[in-house]
């Protein structure tokens, strides 16, 4: 870490290499004003709209991360540290992390958020989450391993359980995903097993509410429900998860579902760090901030992304808001060190995509919306261009082509293997903030 | 599993699906007198030649390694199936696995090899290992952690020890290691700590002979000495280690090297679940074999690979002996079950390579030796070649070519995290051949 600090030059702290932490770190480097040290727990940044696809087998861990220093080589003032946000002392402007204490003059909370299971009994315990790189690997991991154990069970009962995937949650992560292990199991999972019934795996989509994608327009809404169930997904709607087990999902007024897998994308909240720190938490857990992203208490404290509830105005929890506001809360700091008044967050809709599949998508840009092989190609364009990196936009290119082009999923690996006798979802992560079983122990 | 067994074939099980396992199956596949399952630990081949690339954050790791259904699915008769080997019943003719008993006409032994520590105290705990993916990658990850965590440490002696990475064994894998890893030091890390002064950080590559690479011609051997050297490698000929230790590797006859890394590629020994099988072992408790490759006792049991050893002429652990050895099995079989003489194997110099860095490397052919720039070309035409899978070479093209390009290192990722307190070694194997830490316990 740099010991050489400009006297001239305020410090600004950015918790979090996410969207938010990355956007705001850019605009602050181009200032003489600061000097930029970003920190976060893993030394690289997750392109995390298509983590999903990484758990389905699509893509390789590393065709959607990047090295932080990487991105930060380019940029004089801004410097790295790898280590957990533990605390904070506003007053005496300290931020614990688990290497040791940080001084700022400013700072940036973007830890982002961490997966809400609402209360629901075991769902912590059994069901797998979907955000970050370790789990997505694990739970592909799993997936695969489910194959080759019901290759040679002799147990119907226990193979059908086995092949039963389910997915909790009808929002745009759900629906990907959800679609994107359809296709797994119908192409290169049926090729890998030729002499055996995967046609009885099945994906299951839960949702509680009556439809899909909630907030996206009607037409959208619909098309992708049958889009969905034409592609072999169970969908069922206005189900409700009372509880998870090592082998089922338990839901309200209706029968269990047999499953070994339960991957949880029904919720999201701030990050748990924020409670440490004893900040004011709105809905959703997340850090109640001014119109200009300032902490009321702490003027020189800024929160931004999925972690931020701004007072008024919207604030999705989506990579779009994130980086917007990222942007906004380096503007702010800036104008707050040369005695300007600061700017009120404004979300720029710009818009919402999800695909449903290989050729699929529903797209909403501003009141158009579009569906289908067209929508599929806009979203494809609009993932590529906010790749970091030419090199990951090229691998992630090939791969996408060849899936498209030969029904293939490249990546099948189990790799960390699992033990045969145990599922394993260790996780060697101790981070505060992680989104992470608290009992951490190994699971069925 | 498929149940699907035609009474008219026999069947061969294949126990491994590395280089002489994938061989043999190859060959197999063509016969419509047997019917073929191959087991292993992992439902992928690793391509073992550049897994110290991996290691070195020059390739990742899917790069190197191709599911063994994809392999598997044009070959019709040619089944897979996951599970640890544990042992086995030759009288019975039925294989032992973690997933059940598997029975045989014909077994084929290819379990490849374990590394060899010649007892040293503490090397077994505490040195990383190159014979799997998961070392690999967790060796990435340790020694990236070494740096982000030097960047800040305030003491020297202690910063100097987490910058020493000692490599132990001179051979092709330990020169290859070696001057791999002082590219990723020089260059790319160098630009990613641009306030840090990596240049203390240093190389030291022990042998205990007199020479780097020995079996190579004498004049590649010294071309190999100077070039390493040249390259800041701190390469120690006569260096034998005593011990082990965390934060230490004590010589013989020499000052210790303060390191917290040490990589082991100093031996390697046949897999230990040859041990559990009873049998016969040779040197370097190798599988002793006849010249067919057949186990004297039991001839349906058949070895080839780095396990096996024959009771005349050479056999290298190196791939092109396991291909060979694959494929006269195979051969063999085939024809013990026409009633016809089996052929005694009779290795095929076609010589051997090592690379130096990003642009150099040792070749030999016949008699013919080449150095340099030209050999090194050589050696990226033979490695691709082997490389199964069009995007597999594809993909590692793009990389060496961007690296080679850029001075870059694409993969420098620390990923699954690693604990700030402790280094990780936990492996979720546990196969009895496997070549990790028998205690299993955490390191330093």
């Amino acid at each position: 870490m740099s010991a050489y600090r400009s006297p001239d030059r305020k410090r600004v702290v950015i918790a979090g290499g996410g969207f938010a932490g990355l956007w705001a770190a850019r605009a602050l480097s181009r200032s003489a004003a600061v000097d930029v040290l970003v920190l976060d727990r893993n030394n690289y940044h997750t392109f995390l709209p298509l983590l999903y696809q990484v758990a389905a087998a699509e893509l390789e861990p590393e065709q959607i991360s990047y090295p932080l220093r990487g991105v930060f080589r380019s940029l004089d003032n801004v410097d790295f540290r790898l280590c957990c946000v533990t605390g904070a002392d506003f007053h005496a402007r300290i931020v614990h992390t688990d290497g040791g204490d940080v001084p700022y003059d400013y700072l940036l909370l973007a830890m982002g958020s961490n997966t809400e299971f609402f209360g629901v009994p075991g769902a912590d315990e059994h069901a797998f989450r979907l955000k970050s790189l370790e789990q997505a690997i694990g739970l592909r991991n799993h997936i695969l391993t489910r194959f080759e154990m019901a290759a040679h069970e002799p147990d119907p009962d226990i193979q059908r359980r086995m092949l039963t995937f389910t997915v909790v949650g009808g929002g745009p992560t759900g629906v990907e995903y959800a679609g994107a292990l359809a296709e797994l199991i119908r192409n290169p999972i049926a090729k890998d097993f030729p002499d055996f019934n995967t046609g009885q795996a099945r994906v299951v989509l839960l949702e509680a509410g009556s439809g899909l994608l909630a907030g996206y327009p009607e037409k959208l809404r619909q098309y992708t429900f049958r889009r969905l169930s034409r592609m072999g997904v169970d969908v069922r709607l206005e189900s409700t998860v009372a509880s998870v087990e090592p082998y089922q999902v338990l839901l309200k007024g209706a029968s269990p579902v047999a499953t070994e897998t339960v991957v949880w994308s029904a919720g999201i909240r701030g990050n748990r760090t924020a409670d440490a720190m004893k900040l004011p938490l709105g809905r959703g857990r997340r850090v109640t901030v001014l119109p200009s992203l300032q902490i009321a208490e702490h003027p020189h404290v800024f929160a931004a992304g999925d972690l931020a509830l701004p007072s008024s105005g919207e604030s999705p929890m989506i990579a779009p808001n994130a980086t917007q506001q990222g942007a906004l809360a380096a503007e702010n700091i800036l104008r707050h060190i040369r005695g300007e008044e600061v700017r009120p967050f404004k979300y720029r809709d710009k818009g919402a995509m999800a695909t449903i599949g290989r050729s699929s998508a529903v797209v909403r840009i501003g009141t158009h919306t579009a569906t289908g092989f067209v929508a599929w190609g806009l979203w494809l364009f609009v993932h590529l261009a906010y790749l970091i990196g030419f090199r990951n936009r090229l691998f992630v290119m090939v791969n996408w082509a060849w899936d498209y082009l030969f029904f293939e999923r490249s990546v099948r690996l189990i790799l960390p293997r699992i033990p045969w006798i145990e599922r394993q979802r260790h996780s060697p992560a101790s981070c505060v903030g992680d989104d992470e079983n608290r009992s951490q122990g190994s699971g069925k």
